[in-house]
């Protein structure tokens, strides 16, 4: 049996959903890869805090006591850019590897982080980054590494889609972003969402996993322009409007494009409804792959967390392959 | 630069597809991975028959050429069961890893290939073995792995499909056959697809990948009996009749039934169209994710194998993640 100690940077939404699924996973995870689970330390803001199912002495204050402690793996849940990127770079630094569901922090630093992770030998998992539960970065890392890809089209946030719903059925902007926040698909600032710009560090995600050139041009254009009435009239004439994100690899460069189109019916992104994310890649060999799921929400994200945390060194046949 | 030189075994339509794809993509698979790909010995039937960009001088027709010559890798295409078992068996005897698209192998002799392949260090790569281009096995193998599976919906086998969207065109069953195959889209024998056989397989191989339990009941039928007469019946109702392969865990074990299916307009598999393939996963924690794409054809299995045969021992991010 192979251990595996985790330390945990971050006890929010996402942390507190990966800290229960740890818990729920841990013995199938046991009997069906040979691999122990054990969470080490876990970075929190508020040692007080009610937590269920969390172990209180556990928790600290303090990075380095995760960071620099025997474990295997961090897994970084804190979000923000500068402090993560700290963070990283320590534990990339001392050799660990690191899981990551943080999308502003690859798309503002991940060129250094990844260099740093050569370096020393690391692995950077990140499927959390976008879409949540749906695999789209393994697809591109590894399904899809053997094609030449053209385009990649995808609903990329979730709470512009679950605002766009909500204003199909009436309900003017600023109604729909409050349902988004009573159901917790928006943050109490959703400026980052309503932007584009959520969506735009996803794509350059992605672009950066599909594309061999860098991005010659990117347009981010986002909903806050947009009325009920626009969305409704759209559907008068059977077109959905959703906030679409699309990167192309043209004559003239890898282009990147996030902004809000109007959709005949028969897009399957015209069919995303809610919080979903979809995505569409364009491939040479492969021709169109649709993926699409829950692309946000704490126990989706939590299980590409950990996906990765299995992953990220380690991929053989469950058992039961072997045994059959 | 890595070289990595490839065995191939088979040469016929995804074969020659790969020889292809490992043409077209050479040059951008060793600036972005940095590995040289290289074909070894190729093994046909046939050496006279002509086939268009392949080197004449790899070309032998004994197997052991390819298997003992000094590659790195082995890719099997020959199809069938016990002739590829044994090229198989020997492969991983010798430590090289084995990428196939061979889904009646896995579904005959996978847990016996899976051991050996564990006790020589070897591994094997079998993406393409369902669903073509569709990275369905990825996402179980890699992106999911971190969840409680409960079950997996799909349509697994173009033929069929691509019957069943003529008949509602009218046609009858063996007007579509015929059509199915001057379209390439059906073999000359077409028993397999249409008893539902060649979906037990690949379902049977998801359903290790996703359960812990073996089957406890497997149920197949096919669309033999099926008239247009139903399918359009079927429409008449808001129906749609498509061959739906699913695999569930319940409290008494793991349950898998191919049968066709009259799916409601708004069930994902209804709108599936053609020869196209489609997976719902439903996860404890994810959810539902929904991957479709092209099922079968030439260069959608080519560039799966083609992802395995780097992702099998080797998937650092590429290069341009690093310097960005």
């Amino acid at each position: 049996m192979r251990r595996l100690r985790i330390g945990l940077l971050g006890c929010g939404t996402v942390g507190g959903g990966f800290v229960r699924l740890v818990g729920q996973e841990r013995e199938r995870i046991r009997t069906r890869y040979g691999v122990d689970l054990e969470l080490g330390r876990i970075l929190v803001r508020d040692l007080e805090k009610e937590r269920d199912g969390v172990d209180r002495r556990l928790l600290t204050t303090n990075a380095l006591d995760v960071i620099d402690d025997d474990c295997d793996l961090i897994v970084e849940l804190v979000g923000g850019v500068h402090t993560a990127a700290t963070f990283v770079r320590r534990a990339l630094a001392r050799g660990r590897d690191v899981v990551t569901a943080n999308k502003a922090l690859l798309a503002c630093a991940g060129g250094e982080l990844f260099a740093a992770a050569a370096r020393s030998g690391a692995e950077i998992g990140f499927e959390a980054s976008v879409c949540g539960g749906v695999p789209v970065i393994g697809a591109l890392h590894r399904g899809l590494a053997g094609d030449s890809l053209e385009s990649i089209r995808g609903i990329l946030n979730g709470t512009t889609n679950y605002v766009l719903c909500r204003m199909e059925e009436g309900l003017s902007l600023g109604d729909a972003i409050a349902r988004a926040q009573e159901r917790g698909f928006a943050e109490a600032n959703p400026s980052l969402d309503l932007s584009g710009e959520d969506a735009a560090q996803k794509l350059a995600i992605l672009a950066q996993l599909a594309f061999d050139a860098p991005p010659r041009r990117h347009i981010v254009r986002g909903i806050t322009g947009l009325t009920s009435d626009d969305v409704l009239r759209a559907r008068d004439h059977g077109r959905t409007v959703r906030l679409v994100a699309e990167a192309r690899r043209t004559a003239g460069g890898v282009e990147l494009e996030v902004s809000p189109r109007l959709l005949p019916e028969n897009d399957p992104l015209a069919r995303v409804t809610d919080e979903h994310n979809a995505v569409v890649i364009r491939g040479r060999a492969v021709g169109e792959i649709y993926l699409s799921g829950r692309g946000a929400g704490s126990m989706p994200t939590a299980a590409a967390v950990l996906g990765d945390v299995l992953g990220v060194r380690w991929r053989k046949p469950p058992h039961s392959m072997a045994a059959a």
